[in-house]
């Protein structure tokens, strides 16, 4: 893996992925106590950066396995970007996805032309259905992050965030990223390594699901106690990456753990001060530049996604005062 | 009034003002049965296009007339504009706003550090409040659309838009802006006739306030009847601008009205399927573009705003269905 393949990634993505933008706002400076600048990634395509690792490895495929079509395991995010992609390449595409999902990313998926294959994370054995599948049907599996080009993929957005800081005139800064497998944090990394080394990559899980950080610190891949209880439901994985710890281990850190609490008041800040929206998985980064504040260097924060049921969005927009 | 106004702003602008991202999503595509792309001005500076324009004004004034300082009259997106570029410059601000404004603009217009004054819009008279203060203090007066440089700055909005939409390849195109006094409209308009002319612009105003959609069918100025009773607060003018009209005349129309429920009903749209949160007055020419299609040609939407109320937020939430 080197930013060789992530150039190359950006070139098949380009007039498919957005180049999200980099935003700011004064009164986010404000809470933070130092300047903030926000990588939109919940403006991607479906919602999430994931559009950019499942059309990288959707478009490497050979014509004969495009034909056959493509097998998914996803909560949501990876689900909605495979199933995008896959539509819009004319793949077929079966994603297995946990009947407790959120109900707005069954449903994209779903909408998005994928057959969507329901399972009971209680009883029933993920792998042992998509594997079941793959084989009947020769489909062609698209893991959420250990395969080089969706890390590649997820990559294109750091190439971004080395433009964009350029332009923004930032110097030695930390970006912050939710992390779950880790792709989207190794890509960065190689990108950023390349492109603007003086940004250093850091981790953000939520708290009690912090594998990463444990990792980091270990040396060698940790895993969660539990694989449910928090509502940062996309960025809950249960270990880093057999391709991605190496490289988070090489390029990133230290980790941040965040609470459940203090995403959902980043989701509500998004929501007043960015006009964005965000998922609880996608702020965690954000929560920790305002609220767990290390330094009064700049910073720069990736919202990974914005596909939240409104149920959990009014719960944030609670926490907002009586003024707004 | 001409495009090189316009392109001056533009430089003015640059480094200031955000190059906002055109966005699409395939389900609003389906919502809509055409292609729809969506100028995302709600992640502008402040929230909304205001401040391209107040940017735009101040950044001409006099040494002298910084010093004193400027007056503005607003429910809400200019004040935060005005306000917001007024601090950026060092400019002392005064923003005239009715006691009944959304209570986020009154709080951000006080947090960018303006003098905010409010009037009961049944019982005090706005203009004579603020002449009064223009003349103790000798400040200059930031009109919010009838004003030449105000105009070139949301010109600059159309600016991006022809660069846009020619990257997207969108040939002849409905473009749709949220339309109050046509200060966004007229400026856009006057971009587009330059670098895009296939492009035609067509203003959106609530349905009981659409003074310019009937104005541009009389060929003069018509006035609405009433000035509140929509939830579309910051479009809500009595009559087209005098500057903004001969503009809208020449190269706009037909204009369209909606119901507030629709705009909500986009508000809500725009929530799940673009992550982006707007307000009512932001959200009608989107609505225009989904619930009252007149065709199947491609269109651009301009979300002109997202300074919203949470409790006006969750009334557009509680639309959706179960599902999400």
């Amino acid at each position: 893996m080197n930013i060789d393949r992530i150039v190359a990634a950006a070139k098949r993505l380009a007039g498919h992925a957005l180049r999200t933008p980099l935003l700011n706002a004064p009164f986010l400076d404000e809470t933070a106590g130092r300047r903030v600048l926000v990588k939109a990634e919940c403006l991607q395509r479906t919602g999430s950066f994931k559009y950019r690792g499942a059309r990288s490895a959707l478009s490497v495929l050979s014509g004969n396995a495009r034909e056959r079509g493509v097998l998914a395991f996803s909560s949501g995010n990876h689900a909605q970007g495979v199933a995008c992609a896959a539509r819009e390449m004319g793949v077929p595409a079966v994603v297995v996805m946990p009947s407790d999902a959120p109900a707005l990313k069954i449903a994209n998926t779903r909408a998005y032309g994928a057959e969507v294959v329901l399972y009971d994370r209680a009883t029933e054995d993920r792998d042992a259905i998509g594997t079941a599948l793959a084989e009947e049907r020769d489909l062609a599996l698209v893991k959420p992050f250990d395969n080089e080009d969706v890390i590649a993929g997820q990559g294109t957005c750091g190439l971004e965030i080395a433009e964009q800081a350029s332009e923004a005139g930032i110097g030695e800064a930390d970006v912050l990223i939710p992390c779950g497998g880790g792709g989207l944090s190794s890509g960065i990394a190689l990108a950023l390594e390349a492109r603007a080394p003086h940004l250093r990559v850091r981790p953000v899980e939520p708290e009690g699901f912090d594998d990463v950080a444990r990792s980091l610190i270990a040396g060698t891949p940790q895993v969660n106690a539990r694989m449910a209880g928090s509502i940062c439901d996309a960025i809950v994985t249960p270990t880093p990456g057999q391709l991605t710890f190496p490289i988070l281990k090489r390029l990133c850190g230290p980790g941040i753990a965040v609470p459940d609490e203090d995403a959902l008041r980043a989701v509500a800040e998004a929501f007043t001060r960015l006009r964005i929206v965000l998922e609880p998985g996608g702020a965690v980064a954000l929560a920790a530049a305002l609220f767990h504040p290390e330094d009064d260097r700049d910073v720069i924060v990736v919202a990974s996604g914005g596909n939240v049921d409104s149920t959990v969005f009014r719960n944030a927009l609670n926490l907002l005062g009586k003024a707004v």
